[in-house]
């Protein structure tokens, strides 16, 4: 979606993945494969490229500062996802900046753990300082006998990791920040996340929460991206809690799962404003078209084909805007496309989406 | 425009073009190079694509046709395009069906066209059977004296010809019509085209024209199409005269550039039913989603880089949407990309169109 946003404005994308058939791959001007923490494979790869971009967040600052040190300039830049990709600097930046954030601190042993739960209860979340995503990387711990099992699904002490106090929300917030290199910035309207196993599921803007609270999470995640100097498009996950309070989760530093509705739902989309505020093009619109937009991640229950069982009966519905990833094949669990659809009444088109994604089946259960 | 719609929708795709560097190769997933008139080269290309559909009319039937009796699926097919692709035959088929046509003939001699003339008046435009478009392949015959100069600017009788009486039109007007695989059809609002040079220039929707002429516009394109037994997109291009009646002018068996207002002027844009229409899925929403929508093609004024000058100062406009369409250099007149605008009174939004398109520059004139 990044790569198709970035060739309407006239520009030639080449991408670097670890494989060859990567749903990217079918939509580019030209596909390298190769390991993107090899800093010689990344430097050859950018070989004619003026301009570098990153759309996930597991390519080392390192490497990226490789890239930089060579003269090719990278946005976001290395230092920015130094301090997003290890999520216990992330947060130590935050909290810096005065901004909250769920209690949090280095564990180095059990010992560590069962400290932090004794001052602060349970349940806890022992979390990865390097590498998660969708609930990969985290373990909830309910009550001190259940740190053994954690810590050993967590390495064993074999990768950093950090502790975290649980946080008991009411909802998951998200907000979608650009932030241009020509100093501009706009944001996203508020949304509303729903996970499913630790993997987004619903995404529903505007999030029914009032002015003010919206007010708040948006200036809360302008301030957040701004913690990290980042530049281009970054997600921050929020929740809020049974007292209205607003704590921020955590910084994707690319565009985000929670802002795919924007493709329909605003007149220029996350995809297209990432490009535009890496260029330092003036921003678009980002707010909504209709009242309500729902996203829902359309996720393969077994293995199969890569196009799903059911779309004669969900296109019925002439407004559904179906993205199917062109993935190579069907698992279980993995994110094989998504829909949105937008209306006057966000709980008729929450409903008519959740109708909608429901017959739309990848691969054998 | 088209490939990009197609992988939305999880399809891979491979494309043959006479050059390296056309736009389609950078959004493709396999780009071929190749004469598309050599049956050999047709079928070599093809093997492995489950269907085959065209982005232009210069694919000739016969060679189309070789393809079809490989087992490959062609649509439309080689019996549409060969109705189509001739000009005459695509005349007479309308003619045949009771539709509205300007009067016309074939023609094998300079003394052909001025009995035409003799008997119809003048002017007339002589025009080549095959292989036109914006223009090319066209000359208006404004008296008997200028019979010479049209003829040699034809080639002379080298290439087949017809002439057709002028019509005197007060507005161009467009409608796309999609008919599917499986039977559906369905038709986008009717538009007014304008030409500058005999290229369309600016596209307005809806065409302002009472309810029963857009009506009657609408069924004639739909029936125009039927008589070719098209099956996909398709554009009709027709006159409204000044004693309010409408002649179809031409068919363009593909998507049109008089419907590119449609990617975000209407829930599915032409491109994506298109692709809906040859897979035999259900048809999307072709209303208009605000009142009034203007396209304007942005043509090189020279030589240059393939991106405008002036992207800043047009991208103030946070609404715009704008299409580069990444070819390799500007050269004066050619179709560099497109912007759309949609908005709530036409002549405001036509305006605010016209305005930014002259801001965007490509080339040095």
């Amino acid at each position: 979606m990044q790569a198709q946003a970035a060739s309407r404005l006239g520009c030639q994308v080449r991408t670097l993945e670890k494989t060859a058939d990567c749903p990217a791959a079918s939509v580019v001007h030209d596909h390298k494969v190769g390991d993107w923490n090899d800093p010689d494979t990344l430097i050859e790869w950018a070989k004619g490229c003026d301009l570098i971009t990153l759309e996930n967040e597991f390519v080392e600052a390192e490497s990226l500062a490789k890239l930089e040190e060579s003269g090719f300039p990278v946005i976001p830049t290395s230092a920015t996802m130094a301090a997003v990709q290890d999520k216990w600097i992330q947060k130590q930046r935050l909290k810096e900046q005065g901004l909250p954030v769920p209690v949090f601190e280095s564990v180095s042993s059990q010992e560590c753990i069962k400290k932090f739960g004794e001052k602060l209860g349970w349940p806890l979340v022992l979390k990865k300082r390097k590498q998660g995503y969708d609930g990969k990387g985290n373990a909830t711990i309910r009550n001190p006998e259940s740190i053994q099992e954690a810590w050993s699904a967590m390495g064993s002490g074999k990768y950093p990791l950090y502790v975290e106090a649980f946080c008991p929300f009411v909802k998951e917030l998200a907000v979608m920040v650009v932030r241009s290199v020509s100093g501009d910035h706009t944001e996203y309207p508020v949304v509303e996340t729903v996970q499913k196993d630790h993997i987004c599921h619903v995404v529903t803007a505007p999030c029914s929460i009032d002015a003010a609270q919206q007010k708040k999470a948006s200036a809360l995640a302008r301030s957040a991206i701004e913690a990290v100097q980042a530049l281009g498009c970054f997600g921050v996950e929020m929740f809020l809690t049974r007292e209205g309070e607003i704590l921020i989760n955590e910084l994707a530093p690319r565009v985000h799962n929670s802002g795919h509705y924007t493709i329909e739902a605003c007149p220029c989309s996350q995809f297209e404003n990432h490009i535009r505020s890496i260029l330092g093009w003036p921003l678009g619109d980002t707010s909504l078209v209709k009242p309500a937009a729902v996203m829902i991640n359309l996720l393969g229950v077994g293995e199969g084909p890569p196009l799903p069982q059911g779309i004669n009966e969900a296109l019925q519905n002439a407004d559904v805007h179906l993205h199917i990833y062109g993935k190579s094949d069907s698992r279980k669990g993995r994110k094989m496309g998504h829909l949105t659809l937008i209306g006057d009444h966000m709980e008729e088109t929450t409903q008519q989406a959740i109708s909608l994604a429901s017959q739309l089946v990848f691969g054998n259960a």
